[in-house]
């Protein structure tokens, strides 16, 4: 049976809410109110519930919604209880910060491979990972079934490397470099705008 | 005379188009045209002409919009013509990656000071700052007029960074830590939520 897809905006806004309790309860608590999950999301109280009862009866008056069950419903809806294999591209600063957080590990996306053009640096380990060569990405790609690729490049490598990615098999790939980047129908390219943020930000400080 | 403020979702697309624009500058192009605007950004080209005309006559039919000149209207409309100074907090591989990046330099955004807690940072340089000592924050916050702060720290000192900043005078904080940021009213909170953007691209690519 064909499942319905959610409209976009639903589940933009269901991994965010996911992300959030994922964060919540990391720092123990094991109840969150819409209140709180809507300061944090910036999504309103209202669409909140609305957007979670559509999925059944979740929350208790007075009580919040229990964290454990609804990380567990969402992911159910979200399709995305498993774990997912990623190849970072770049290791400087960024690359390096990435590769040893928990940022991504905390929701099921493990970083399987990194890749870098600098010969000193490859062969090298990084966390638990090890350097690997470009000439390494297709094959690496294929083997560890891998579909996320993110880009922690300078701006001026961005797009070589999302091909290479893309060449590869990657079918998302996530753009930290300053970059635009193209891609052909069928590939999803998700870039960080951090001084978009920034400048939306300000205009309200200041105005 | 006090101008109308923006709506919210305007603004938000403003400074996204403004981002993009100074990313397509950079690369040597002149002109954009509503449909590549949109293939960055995620936003209809009907929107983003709608947006766009609200403020003037910008387009040439067959020719697009002029670069330059779209960078000087959005500036002036979101009043982000100035300089704004920024306080980073960490001196870890984030932090030496966003001090060392252009990403927010671009954007009018002045990287003015560094801090971190760790002793054998404190006095070195980054780039062409110097890791300063917590206890100077309120001092430097003042003396350089710095608005925004920006967090690359672990998850536990988080909250405690942005209550320096907060304290001394910092309105929009910027959360590229892991952790959950609680502010007082008047204080804007943007945290950074790749996971999220990630677990949302998944779902369109498994369903």
């Amino acid at each position: 049976m064909q499942e319905e897809r959610l409209p976009l905006g639903v589940a933009a806004r269901l991994s965010r809410y996911l992300q959030i309790l994922t964060q919540t309860k990391k720092s123990g608590k094991r109840t969150i109110s819409s209140q709180t999950l809507s300061e944090y999301s910036s999504v309103n109280p209202t669409q909140i519930r609305r957007d979670l009862s559509a999925f059944g009866k979740f929350g208790k008056r007075g009580v919040g919604y229990n964290v454990d069950y609804l990380i567990g419903r969402i992911k159910e809806i979200l399709h995305t209880s498993g774990q997912h294999n990623l190849a970072l591209m770049g290791s400087g600063n960024l690359g390096v910060a990435i590769a040893t957080s928990r940022i991504f590990a905390d929701h099921g996306f493990d970083i399987a491979a990194l890749f870098d053009t600098d010969t000193v640096k490859i062969g090298h380990p990084v966390g638990r990972l090890v350097v690997q060569p470009l000439s390494e990405v297709a094959e690496t790609v294929r083997q560890k079934n891998i579909i996320v690729g993110v880009l922690a490049v300078p701006p001026a490598a961005a797009q070589a490397a999302a091909n290479l990615l893309i060449n590869s098999g990657v079918r998302i790939i996530f753009n930290y470099s300053e970059a635009l980047v193209d891609a052909p129908p069928g590939v999803a390219i998700h870039s960080m705008s951090p001084a978009g943020e920034l400048l939306y930000a300000l205009y309200f400080y200041l105005t």
